[in-house]
């Protein structure tokens, strides 16, 4: 099977910035081809540093190997160009606020009119229903209100968001789901569907047993920085050179951790002979380890532990990604070589499909230009003839 | 369409704890039928606390509506209910260390040949390549060494992990994904394949525009706290009884935040004319911000800021959620009615399809105790007869 999953199938993506694109990037990813519709001003995100050559990388990096199309939507011709290509494609996605479509007159409703098949993807702050579906949200605020942000960071302390864009990109996620579910139902069904994401319900999805906890016992959780509520010695410690994860989940690894730490009477320790009073004596335990650590560096920490199997792992800073040869064995940093760029890397694809190959050869292609394949979609998608096309792309000032 | 996505579709669910489960609560949220297969002692997370009348929680919010089958892996009874098992399902998730299943003769290699319609979706620390592929992770181990925690936090301050557990939810997601889109491709294909999702490259794929920053410029991404790195005023601040996030785009969303600050002399400010300038200022804007919003309560600040479209929300603790309208609406804590338990609250399916009833309908299922389909499902699902499943019954001391 060399032929990628979604191999054929064609996504109108008209979305920007980050959890639409997201999302149609992992569609991509599994072979479909993305038609990335974008104003004539382009997506809002060409515009955020660092650019390269001209390029954002923020834009490369979630829109490699997508198709650019310019469409004024605003416009009869805009308008018209949008509704074919809502004839011809499979998934549509769109990131806008509640309500944006309908005014344009590109709703959900007229365009499955259109499009029988059509599978409507909408990724939005807070949804398509409820009282605040028409407020714009930004990541910080979905992280905010979704409750990840009360449970993040060091008690006591300045509250933090999770520095990775996961309001938007959990949205992606779930939506990338939602939109290949549908497809999937589609083959049986014959007809497309509405897929409704929210940032603030995906947000709520990953709280996991958070939400369970604080429903049984009533006790509102709070961040404890990086240890384990009930497990010890299961905490980051510093070392000469970085931090290391040391991960005790029982006795047996308790004691070797201290054979490699050259501890050996700690595990004889009253105070230590379980994980349960491990976990009440913590604040002893804790800065013994720590000061241990500190004396070597986290390679030499890691060498020891690992030939004991005590589950342990460096704190990697990014730069320390681009070196780790398992990342390199995944293909997990891919290069793209981008027109007026350069060569740069970007992360790949982590669904790995049999044969592996058929998830890792894709996206090394480079991010588009505004509109760049507009008269291209126009002619050989849409069946514009040339003399349209002209008028179109006169239409665009392109 | 009443019916739901995934309804039909059968899942052997081998795992055990958070990612796999994780993945597996996604495909039966669409409606597939999931057959979690635990060891005689049971998934290790029905251990985790807290307990309500004998039932973990945490075990309960990953594993509502499944069905419970005990199943001994080592015994050639177990095995060859496994593979009978695997012969009728379309999915199989596990999330042991890649080898495990191999060693019990389970492995994919097997049990394509027992079923080569499968779809066989392996979640694991590092993937089933590469030179880590053999070492236990965690989640706080694949969220030290994914990056994350290296952008997460205060500058200059202690390193603190997401505050859920990112490190599995995220490599589950990714997983369910890619088991929907090989579902998908092998409609035409009549095979299924193999899915290898890691918790690692998961972690890379979450962290977006770093890498490609890192990549085109050679700075080692840093932590930030809550605020964003180029944009000002966009940042959490201390209330009366809690925090507000304020997030101005642009100069007039920062007009509007000083007429509800009753700051009006600030816009004119030269220090704060433009977006750049309050980033180059931001020492002196933000103590004159934080003051202002010190002096009332979150609710008030919302109403205001609402009414002039600043984009705004609180920091939610976990007990917030609960009285939300929007989460509400949104049917995103939905009710577990579970015996010896009561009536609980947990996530929601955050994917709504139409009509949203076919999303939300789901997932009110109780948690199954341990085994407690065991029997159903050998003489109903594998044709056991009534003897055969005495039998096995009686191997697993049931």
């Amino acid at each position: 099977m060399s032929e990628k999953a979604l191999q054929g199938i064609k996504v109108l993506d008209f979305t920007s910035v980050l959890a639409g694109p997201y999302c149609s990037m992992m569609l991509g990813n599994m072979g479909a081809e993305i038609y990335k519709v974008e104003k004539p001003q382009g997506d809002d995100s060409r515009t955020f540093g660092p650019h390269v050559g001209g390029m954002s990388t923020y834009f490369l990096s979630l829109n490699r190997g997508k198709k650019s199309i310019v469409c004024d939507t605003r416009s009869e011709q805009g308008k018209e160009a949008f509704k074919r290509l809502a004839a011809e494609v499979d998934i549509l996605v769109e990131n806008l606020k509640p309500g944006a479509m309908e005014r344009m007159g590109l709703g959900y409703d007229t365009l499955k009119e259109i499009n029988p098949r059509l599978i409507y993807v909408a990724v939005s702050g807070f949804g398509h229903s409820g009282p605040y579906s028409s407020r714009a949200a930004y990541d910080l605020i979905a992280q905010a209100m979704g409750g990840i942000i009360s449970i993040t960071g060091t008690p006591g302390e300045a509250p933090v968001r999770v520095g990775a864009s996961v309001g938007d990109i959990m949205a992606g996620m779930f939506a990338a789901f939602g939109a290949v579910s549908a497809l999937y139902q589609r083959v049986a069904s014959g007809t497309g569907q509405k897929v409704d994401v929210a940032m603030l319900d995906s947000q709520i999805a990953m709280l996991e047993n958070a939400i369970a906890k604080y429903s049984a016992n009533g006790i509102v959780p709070q961040p404890i920085g990086l240890r384990h509520p009930v497990i010890t010695p299961f905490d980051g410690f510093e070392t000469k050179d970085g931090h290391i994860i040391v991960a005790c989940g029982n006795d047996r690894l308790f004691r070797a951790l201290c054979e490699v730490l050259d501890l050996e009477s700690l595990p004889q320790d009253e105070r230590f002979l379980t994980n349960a009073l491990r976990t009440e004596h913590i604040d002893a335990l804790t800065p013994i380890i720590a000061q241990t650590l500190r004396t070597n560096t986290t390679a030499h920490w890691m060498e020891l532990l690992l030939a004991k199997n005590v589950p342990c792992g460096p704190i990697n800073t990014i730069d320390k990604l681009f070196e780790d040869p398992q990342v390199a064995a995944r293909n997990m940093l891919v290069e793209v070589e981008q027109p007026d760029v350069g060569k740069i890397k970007l992360a790949g694809n982590p669904v790995k499909m049999s044969p592996v190959e058929a998830a890792d050869e894709v996206s090394h292609d480079p991010a588009p230009e505004i509109g760049s394949h507009t008269r291209e979609v126009l002619i050989d998608l849409l069946g514009y003839s040339a003399e349209e096309a002209e008028a179109y792309m006169d239409s665009i000032g392109g």
